[in-house]
């Protein structure tokens, strides 16, 4: 007998046929013989109704109340949840997050969870009942009702989980489970068995929406495991895990891709010390995220300085930068917007050498111009215009083998 | 400066325009000089579409479940107010019933407040806040979330305005006060400046919907004076207060009525101790309410036995009553949905005699011929024919003077 934490977007809950779908896997469960928390979202489209209610009143809605506001779009989900597992015999208790308590910082509608008490949800357990949670929300010290920011209810369950120490964390979403690369591309992607927390987290934060990237963090730092599966088919999905549990780590696990970056280049600015603070302190002061960053060698004092932010960041920041360069002497500012960036990552590069090498060549046998490049210790990105994306991406899976299961 | 509880319905609140102007009404206050705690309902339709979802689920949702379910509808509109008035620049914050906390009993879908924790209300107002409380619902000794059941939020207004010894309570509806009779019957009707408790509980019990019978009752014990006004025009209203404060009581302060009527007579039963339990024993078993009984004068050991039950309630009971009146041996039993009850009320009755010859006269001019009659210390019924209810109405309203101002 396990514990099992098993998480709901708001596509699985999104009409009372779906709750009820949701009730009979989580009695397929309770019938496998393991205790189960549900932590749900709100049925979705709620959320966005919610929030359309509030910016007719205000366009930037009192954070307090908003989180109030918000807060019930998942309280309705638990309590309907509920209502189907009676309907069906099973036991059921539904807990709003400040019945839990799931206890976070003062910070509205992006707070973070400090603590989770888990003694009622424990007494519950034991007494036989199912435990609906309400994701994405917490109260903070004052007994203010706070939420975790979109995407929040990831958070909820991993966190849960961690409280609990329950034997797996699973987050039942649209897909079945993490892919090699995005399926829509590459017609041969494969479902991964297992990845690594660290491959995972690159994923995410390249633009694979599985799992927020604050929750795979907190999985990681309490070594949660955690399955990623489909809500509409059966399937063992992907497990989340460490290192250690992913026995022999393939060079690369998969390939991302992102298509929401933008290049922006400072030309011809005169090369002296503080001229990447210069141009990137008013960019990152208007909470504007840098990711890759290049600087040519300097010709004649002169030199060129490129850098991608995400695509709706972009007028913005070319807006900015075009007073800064016009202060730094700089010739001109020059932007493109037909960009993307290509990722093979895999912890096994960390073990294996010639991983970059055998990326450039393969994009150099299509023609395939790279404009930048960007590694860590478990990534290689680069950047390159948006026509080869398709031909990029299947080249590199091509390449890694990925079509195959590791051997 | 005194303190107010306002409270605003369903269709005060029930879309962002009227929220709008509710947080103009509280500004108002705010700017005579008053704390005000506002209590707010649900967005009129909202609790229906719960209600339905529910429903969807089980045609007897679990009753914990659904005031969880239920609660949300007032938390999406302390929320959405909250944020009016920070927008206008007015400080408030709003407070879920649990927040406050409203502390009820643990009868789900129902719930009896009993006891407020005034602290945090008091410590928010000596701020400066405008403290908005979520109408309908409370919190038990479990922490579980519950309900006050239909209409319960002039409960919670008149409860907080207890709890915090407010200057008054005002409820603001859709209606400019409390008539002497409905205006849609008799156009002459006059709205009253003031009425006792006693009456206000005979009006509301007698179909006059303005305010809830709880709430009055809870107003009554606790000696909250009560302010009945309109969301949508400005005006002094009816105050609802005790007998002390209403000076010069008329005889008569209103003519009530009810459509929700049905007449059952059990026709010649035998004439022996204990029949009328007999009767009724099943009836209150089913929860049916009973109200006008009659019971005819024996003759040759036999009597007709005639009583009134709720019109929505007439086919049920008829069905119960064929079975009984077999076996106790009575000739049939007859329904008739055709009637209607038509009352005088005013505390006044206690002092002044001859009320019951004055209204029994005037309906005898008219030629309707009464059925049954029912009286209290401040109350008189007749039973008659539903096609009288128009002309009884009127006629008493003028044979009690009520078109003119109380002398």
């Amino acid at each position: 007998m396990a514990l099992i934490v098993q998480k709901f977007g708001g596509t699985s809950v999104g009409n009372i046929e779906r709750i009820q779908a949701v009730a009979d896997r989580v009695l397929a469960t309770r019938a496998a013989g393991h205790d189960v928390v549900v932590v749900v979202s709100a049925m979705s489209g709620e959320t966005d109704r919610l929030l359309k209610l509030a910016r007719e009143i205000d366009s930037q809605p009192h954070p307090r109340e908003l989180d109030t506001l918000l807060s019930t779009g998942e309280q309705v989900t638990i309590a309907l949840l509920a209502m189907a597992l009676h309907r069906k015999g099973q036991a059921a208790v539904s807990l709003t997050g400040s019945q839990v308590p799931i206890e976070t910082d003062s910070a509205h509608n992006k707070a973070r969870i400090e603590r989770i008490d888990g003694t009622r949800l424990r007494s519950a357990l034991a007494a036989g009942q199912v435990v609906i949670v309400a994701g994405f929300q917490g109260i903070n010290p004052h007994g203010d009702i706070t939420t975790l920011g979109r995407g929040g209810s990831d958070t909820t369950a991993v966190a849960l989980a961690a409280a609990l120490q329950a034997d797996e964390c699973a987050i039942y979403t649209d897909v079945d489970g993490i892919y090699t690369t995005d399926p829509r591309v590459e017609s041969k992607a494969r479902r991964l068995d297992r990845i690594t927390y660290e491959e995972m987290l690159e994923m995410a934060s390249l633009g694979a929406k599985v799992l927020q990237t604050r929750s795979v963090e907190f999985a990681m730092n309490y070594r949660v495991p955690v399955r990623v599966l489909s809500s509409f088919a059966n399937g063992p999905g992907t497990l989340v895990t460490s290192e250690e549990n992913c026995m022999e780590a393939p060079r690369v696990s998969g390939i991302a891709f992102s298509r929401n970056e933008a290049k922006i280049t400072v030309v011809a600015v005169p090369d002296r010390p503080g001229i990447a603070s210069a141009i990137l302190g008013p960019i990152s002061a208007a909470n504007i995220n840098v990711d890759v960053i290049l600087q040519n060698i300097s010709e004649d004092g002169k030199t060129d300085f490129t850098f991608t932010v995400e695509r709706n960041d972009f007028e913005r920041a070319m807006g900015i930068l075009r007073d800064v360069a016009h202060e730094l002497g700089a010739e001109d500012v020059r932007g493109d917007t037909g960009i993307v960036k290509v990722s093979a990552v895999g912890v096994g590069m960390r073990s294996h050498a010639g991983i970059a090498a055998s990326m450039f060549a393969a994009l150099a046998q299509e023609n395939i111009n790279i404009q930048m490049i960007s590694t860590s210790e478990i990534k290689i990105s680069v950047v390159i215009a948006e026509k080869y994306l398709e031909l990029a991406v299947r080249a590199l899976h091509g390449a890694f083998g990925l079509e195959k299961a590791a051997s």
